[in-house]
């Protein structure tokens, strides 16, 4: 607290209006890296790609058989077979120099190009071998059986869009162009600052009066499943030099989020840090838990200063921070919701949106709530629902939208 | 083909019989690591989690403002609050040495150790600060705004489960103890071996007759997106003996797929060795596309081996392969599926379970198939529906279930 007052919040905004002016502030990514195709799933493709060449490329079969002259086989019948001499075989991945004339015909395999002379492939199944000749039972019409040179892709066809992103069919697409390497939007990069004098790191020794750092640990990894890159950093002391250090450290991040500022003192130095260096955004939002959050932007970083409380902190990331960074990536929101029958009467507080923790059997969703703060009720919960500022009481057996974690 | 003759399938199974196998044979992973918490997001705990102390570990302050004995508050109000004697300040990380007597308090930070003597914390918006004294304007219950030590987490809890996946909250838990590290199960190993003399790695030039490996990218994107860990090994000849040594390299994955032996030569093969080393599970699905599918186990190795159409590769992969993995890592199956509305009519092979590429849009499904094999029906489709083999015809207008890629 630094030997300032204890001043109450600034201006309380609504959720919604919370969410609107994080949303309006944060801007699609636009640089650009290079990845293997193979570590390119569920990335953002960063610009069109147009077929160089026809895919296949070259007339092939498209069945395992025999490569004939269609005319050859025409009133061939299971009783009366038409007999093709086979002058050859050709393997997938081989072209045979040999041309079919009249009554001939090549063993081909599927995958290889149909030779000179041949306009269709006879299945194996319609046919017997005869030493150097083939019965053949069935006759075929020009083109039976053979993919075309552009049969999957024409050359110049625009094949995926800038904006696409990529699962493993349009992967498969660039492998088929041979590309080894793709164009995609980079992650959202985001530096995490434990602040507080009260946080210990993770496998360090407990001093009596301290705490392990958690909200560093959640929130790194909900930005990492949700597709940005978090770096968690030394813990910071609450103190405006230390804060502007590590702003400075973050200026060329698209955010910058301090995890832990719980006391009245700590949120003001950093509110008034950012007010110095670039435009605070809000400082407290009508929100049950997760009300001491400030949002600013310094620069091109978006700042956010999360509530101490792990739940207050971690709820925020899931109805805040996700929704932006996803944005920010150019991929979709994609949250796991389920409608489910409330299970218990639920009180709320009137004015305040807030994000309540359930746990889900059979369709029914009762409450996991424990002590303000304790990461156990999220940890033992499935997921969340949503009560709006304007509503008291929720009663059971009522239908309630469940967003799991 | 090497000499073989051109065999017809062996006894083709159904797809639901298909799915069966492979899942009895998909062994739940045993082998363990230990890996950094962060990075455990979405993994699977391998050992329960006991608490070796309280959470937080102290009474503290749950709330800004002053720690109090509550009886000095009571019968405070705003027309005649209580006068305390404020002699200390403590920030959250702190502990005081002062302890608190009669009419006297001290200014604390929410997550401050509670000092001696007190029992209650008034929060700040219900004081007046009036130079070393404080004006309190509303009674506290004896316990007040103070968390108790065991609050979160209780000393020997069982806080985590075995077999759980860990979700951001879990890993706050993990942090809340101290933990850098966690025993998680391992991933599934994969080794992809491309088979065929016709393709070619992406990257290097294509000579006529190739084309490039698009089932060893379209496998390996899946794959990582499901859990595992896939390897891409180099192109393997379609003979006996390159088979064999594939094979041996693969001893210690957990799966090995060959991933795209298109013509039945290069089937019966890969069948033969695998009836030589081990088990030959099934060869040849009654399934459209992806009848000529190979499943064997050597030794603890499952052994797939894929159909060369991209298409045929990739939805085995999503409709057989996909359940064995998520299994194999214990990690639910979390298919993204929708309900909608189909736009035409599809006509299909009675007697053979199909994989109809769809795309979606306002909720109708629209056919996106092109021509058998083109990995741009499956790029430019949103999913699949599945049509039985009992099926068909499917009319326009109705209900089909999308699993989208």
């Amino acid at each position: 607290m630094g030997g300032e007052e204890m001043k109450p919040f600034r201006q309380l905004i609504s959720f919604e209006e919370a969410k609107r002016i994080i949303m309006e502030n944060t801007q699609e990514m636009e640089r650009i890296e290079e990845v293997n195709i193979v570590d390119a799933v569920d990335r953002v493709l960063a610009a069109d790609i147009y077929a160089p060449f026809n895919v296949p490329g070259f007339k092939r079969a498209a069945m395992d058989g025999y490569a004939v002259r269609a005319e050859d086989t025409f009133n061939a019948s299971l009783t009366s077979p038409k007999k093709l001499r086979v002058i050859g075989k050709i393997f997938a991945g081989e072209a045979s120099r040999k041309k079919i004339g009249e009554g001939e015909c090549i063993q081909i395999a599927t995958g290889a190009v149909l030779p000179d002379g041949s306009d269709a492939v006879v299945i194996v199944e319609d046919t017997e071998r005869q030493g150097d000749m083939v019965a053949i039972y069935k006759p075929v019409y020009p083109g039976a059986n053979v993919s075309q040179p552009d049969a999957d892709i024409k050359k110049g066809q625009k094949v995926l869009k800038r904006g696409e992103v990529l699962n493993p069919p349009k992967i498969g697409v660039l492998a088929a162009l041979g590309m080894e390497r793709v164009k995609v939007y980079e992650r959202p990069k985001v530096e995490i600052f434990p602040t507080g004098k009260e946080v210990v790191e993770p496998g360090k020794k407990l001093e009596k009066g301290k705490i392990y750092d958690i909200n560093s640990y959640t929130l790194a990894s909900l930005l990492k499943k949700a597709g940005a890159e978090a770096r968690i950093n030394e813990i910071v002391d609450d103190e405006k030099e230390a804060i502007e250090r590590a702003i400075e450290k973050a200026r060329n991040a698209d955010y910058a989020i301090f995890s832990g500022g719980s006391s009245v003192g700590e949120r003001d130095i950093l509110a008034d840090v950012i007010e110095k260096k670039g435009k605070l955004l809000f400082h407290g939002i009508a929100v049950k838990p997760g009300k001491p959050t400030i949002c600013g932007m310094i620069g091109k970083t978006l700042i956010l200063g999360m509530p101490g409380y792990p739940t207050s902190c971690l709820t925020n990331a899931y109805v805040l921070l996700l929704p932006s960074i996803r944005k920010m990536a150019r991929l979709p929101l994609e949250l796991k919701k389920e409608e489910v029958t409330l299970a218990k009467n639920i009180s709320s507080t009137i004015g305040r949106h807030q994000i309540y923790t359930v746990k889900v059997k059979d369709g029914k969703a009762y409450p996991a709530f424990k002590e303000s703060g304790a990461i156990t009720s999220m940890s033992m919960a499935d997921g969340y629902i949503e009560i709006p500022a304007n509503v008291e009481f929720l009663e059971e057996g009522s239908k309630v939208t469940v967003t799991y974690f």
